[in-house]
């Protein structure tokens, strides 16, 4: 089944120790829809200035990704983001953030959208993300992000959407701010009370957690030799996941188990090039590749060795 | 098959904003040895002073633990650490090291240690590492730890120690210092090429990752709701893990990585109180139930869903 992502298409300049790329495309939407491609059709939902060329609309667009409900703008800029990686890429510092045709953005959905069994709602403000939920007909499953700011300065808001949707995707420190809890086991039990049936804690480098009522479960990142630039890894985890789910159509424990390593190999692509080049080149057997990898990492044989 | 263990036996205080023990039993070798007791025999080789009474040998001897290898300097007092934790229980400060008897310790091993097939060396001078293998007869499995201590101030004796043994266990910030590399899958190959034929790096509780020129293993830390003092957790992990190699007889691969998920548990009972109250009333029952939910935890099943 096709999934309906809305967040930004953005221009990125991102600047590291050991090379820069300048306004290169990114933003949430366009992670999450080069991702979930691998596994679903994907529908956009996002608005972009007159500087968003054919050659932008053209990257998308390879992948299959329906276009219908990109907004542009013919007055405006795209939004734009600056930001500079340290040694440890961890460290990431933003220099600049132009909102840009973005600040106006009210989404609304084609009509061709608003059946839609699964949607994902982009890092936004939640009471956006609320205004496009209740444009989806009946009872899709919704996956959601969110980030410190919106945490902050909107957690009624927040609150009433968390309990509108199924999964929730956060980092370890969002998930210690939303719960105020500091270990993140009690941080999750908190979280699944505010409303969603699952919540996917992501670590970076050190793997990311899945929470549910009646399972939890742990995929380790898969071990890079090199980190180039890791902006929009989480996006392209929310899209591998969802995109996988998506297209298996299933929200059941094996298929949310198995979306997990998904959403960690479209990560790992993602932190392997500047803006989204790696994403772009993926074929189904760079992900089935890195599957069965991450599959043997964690193999233990349950035989009847003492 | 028992395994010999040499390292310290030791008295330490620790405080933490959640509770405070003072001059309680530790040391590498009491919480390897506790850990590995529940795989199989082990002998320790250690040095105490007068202060150490009946009351701290009964510890170590209700779990089996063969003590003909404890020196006892009737003259000295035992090695003595103080730290404190502060409300992340990563952040450690050392308050006062005493070595006492343990500055002079130059172990002799018994006889009946010699024969030994498996000897793990904990974390001392290098140079009394090596001293401790050329006391055993053949060529026994060896485990080793080191830390930052030791690496900067006996590369050359830690270089020809690497070379002798089978298998290191540092962390994460020992293996980039080792190695000069900041990326640990390319600190892991570096390491590797400088001798042993098995890697473990510890990433306290963002688990454990097992490298060989064959294969990679990785091991999530067990999810813990509370973590009341992570002192000896290092240790628990190489006597969980060495124990179990001990006692199956093997290095091959299927139990090198079972042996990662017992390190994993019995590092994770060591978390859970202060000193060694909780390795000391662990039952084979609860190394069983976590080792259960930890292959539950990665748990992908591989049939024919697409």
């Amino acid at each position: 089944m096709s999934i309906v992502v809305v967040g930004t298409v953005a221009f990125d300049t991102v600047e590291a120790p050991w090379g820069k790329a300048e306004r290169v495309i990114g933003g949430s939407a366009t992670y999450f829809s080069l991702a979930a491609s691998h596994f679903t059709p994907v529908k956009l939902v996002a608005v972009v200035g007159a500087d968003f060329l054919a050659e932008h609309r053209t990257i998308l667009e390879d992948r299959g990704v329906d276009l219908e409900g990109l907004v542009v703008e013919s007055g405006g800029k795209t939004f734009f983001w600056q930001g500079r990686y340290g040694e440890d890429p961890n460290e990431r510092e933003t220099l600049c953030t132009e909102l840009n045709v973005f600040e106006r953005f009210r989404p609304e959905l084609p009509a061709s959208y608003c059946s839609s069994r699964w949607l994902f709602l982009g890092n936004i403000d939640p009471d956006i993300q609320m205004n496009v939920l209740d444009q989806v007909a009946g009872r899709p499953f919704v996956g959601c992000d969110t980030m410190n700011f919106w945490i902050e300065r909107k957690p009624e808001s927040l609150a009433r959407l968390l309990r509108r949707i199924d999964i929730l995707f956060v980092n370890d420190g969002e998930a210690r701010q939303l719960s105020g809890r500091k270990n993140l086991v009690l941080a999750a039990r908190d979280i699944l009370e505010m409303g969603p049936r699952a919540l996917v804690i992501k670590k970076g480098e050190h793997g990311a957690f899945l929470f549910t009522k009646d399972f939890r479960f742990f995929a380790p990142a898969y071990p890079l030799h090199e980190v180039l630039d890791p902006t929009g890894a989480g996006d392209s985890f929310a899209g591998g996941f969802m995109g996988y789910l998506a297209g298996a159509a299933s929200f059941d424990e094996r298929h949310l188990r198995r979306a997990m390593i998904y959403g960690t190999i479209t990560a790992s692509f993602a932190c392997e090039s500047f803006s989204v080049e790696r994403l772009r080149a993926l074929t189904d057997e760079h992900v089935a590749g890195r599957f069965a990898e991450l599959v043997d990492l964690v193999k233990i044989e349950l035989d009847d060795l003492k």
